[in-house]
């Protein structure tokens, strides 16, 4: 018989997510059935539990990835508001997004792409997920999907040039994706775009609860690189205080990412989508009054 | 020397909010610099303690009412969402809002108002508020504040045609409030409005992520009273899941509550407001694609 698995998370019966650095004094928990999996990687610490009302639950260095119950919201958001404000995404690039909920979302415009390519570092992620979230993992063998195990930034300089939309779902900046906040990986994206019209859109793994300070920075970080840049954010209960934010840019100064330039009929768009619609994809920019005057301050 | 004060719901200094009947399988926890307050009125189990990082924080019966750090956000929005939709709010009701933050927020639109009842049946309440939270509790004495302490729905029968927006800022369905989410408590809201533009608005103590079957038949159990009935959230990361919801309905089905009819100038709202502005106001009434499906589906 194997050994029972543990993590230092999980006490009582109930996995604890807690950070006195990033998010002091507050911590959110969910009731566990049974770990499924633990393990380190090479590159993170990676926890699967099947919790007893949020479905099976990923957790990379102590923090919630997605669970069952509410990842629809995060990955359709990150994944649909850059592919509908794009008039013709035809190449589509995720940096990250192992567990492939992105993917799959993005995979729901087959239609107008001819491929989606998949950059992710830890193969681990990419193999846990198709054991244990396969309704997240469908989108790994289809035929427009090309998945590639590599450093995301190692990628961007050798394909330049290529690409509409470009979605880093990275983990947050401790870790394997410590660059991704940088002004040099933003610098990469604009020129892995094919035009102008090319949207990025990034995890930027704050929301204006937290620490609205360093939101703030990188917000600005983006705007060095590109003329174009909005904040936007998914709730998404799972999440610490509820939401995260993604930050959208382009090199087209006159291209209004919050609004969708394309959109499906009533009917399909009720069949493949929970989160996301036009409406919602507009909402998702709006903020509350005291954020946007601090966010979008030049100071 | 007084005896050290304890709260079951605080341990090795967390406070952990936890129901298995309303949100099994997850909790909150806020860490505890001091334990301000704890005692049980005559109505509620009533606990204020002073978090490490969310400011004072109000608990009835083991639920986080309000911290200082998030507040504004949801007494903002039940506040501004049906003063800004209504076109002249003369004649302002809250019943509950004990705490003063709804007031505070209303008397923000002392241009306008003539009066502004609030009814609270828990004068503790009041006094708790007035010490720990002053901030919050800064209207009770203002000239066009009146204070009436009863029971709302005997305030509701004795006080017919008489407001032009009311507000109910109760707790949730268990213990004092529980009768305000009952169609008999609608029709009195209905009845107590001046005429056809009145509004109501009331706390829903449920949002779409938790018990959507249960939101929806609060929703629907609105509907039947009035012909124009629109559900919006606020986003407040010590509420369970970040989201409270708010149902807001008038006699008139050509209102659309969902549009401020009046603003203020960008310097008032940037003064007075941190979380409300007129984009948001709009944007609280959008929601994800399959709960705006679900509610507004009529079986």
């Amino acid at each position: 018989m194997a050994a029972e698995l543990s993590h230092p998370s999980i006490q009582d019966g109930w996995f604890r997510e807690i950070s006195d650095e990033h998010f002091p004094g507050q911590a959110f928990e969910l009731r566990v059935e049974k770990i499924l999996f633990h393990e380190k990687s090479q590159f993170q610490d990676i926890l699967v539990f099947k919790s007893t009302d949020y479905g099976n639950v990923l957790v990379l260095d102590g923090v919630v990835q997605c669970t069952e119950r509410d990842e629809f919201s995060y990955q359709e958001l990150i994944a649909h508001v850059p592919m509908f404000a794009h008039p013709s995404p035809r190449k589509v690039l995720i940096i990250g997004g192992g567990d492939g909920g992105v993917l799959r979302e993005v995979l729901k415009h087959e239609d107008v792409i001819e491929e989606v390519v998949l950059v992710e570092i830890d193969e681990y992620v990419i193999n846990l997920s198709k054991q244990y979230f396969p309704e997240m993992a469908s989108g790994f063998e289809h035929p427009k999907a090309k998945i590639v195990l590599m450093d995301g930034f190692q990628y961007l300089k050798d394909n330049q040039g290529k690409f509409d939309v470009i979605i880093t779902d990275s983990s947050d900046p401790e870790g394997p994706a410590e660059n991704f906040f940088q002004v040099d990986y933003f610098k990469l994206l604009r020129d892995s775009l094919v035009d102008d019209n090319g949207i990025v859109i990034s995890q930027s793994s704050e929301n204006i609860w937290l620490n609205l300070k360093k939101l703030k920075q990188i917000y600005h970080t983006v705007k060095e690189v590109f003329p174009m840049v909005k904040y936007c954010y998914t709730c998404t209960p799972s999440y610490t205080s509820g939401q995260l934010g993604l930050i959208v840019s382009s090199k087209n100064a006159a291209l209004d990412v919050a609004v969708a330039t394309r959109s499906w009929d009533q009917a399909k768009q009720n069949n493949l989508l929970r989160y996301y619609n036009s409406r919602l994809h507009a909402a998702s920019f709006v903020l509350p009054n005291a954020a946007k005057v601090f966010l979008e301050d030049e100071n």
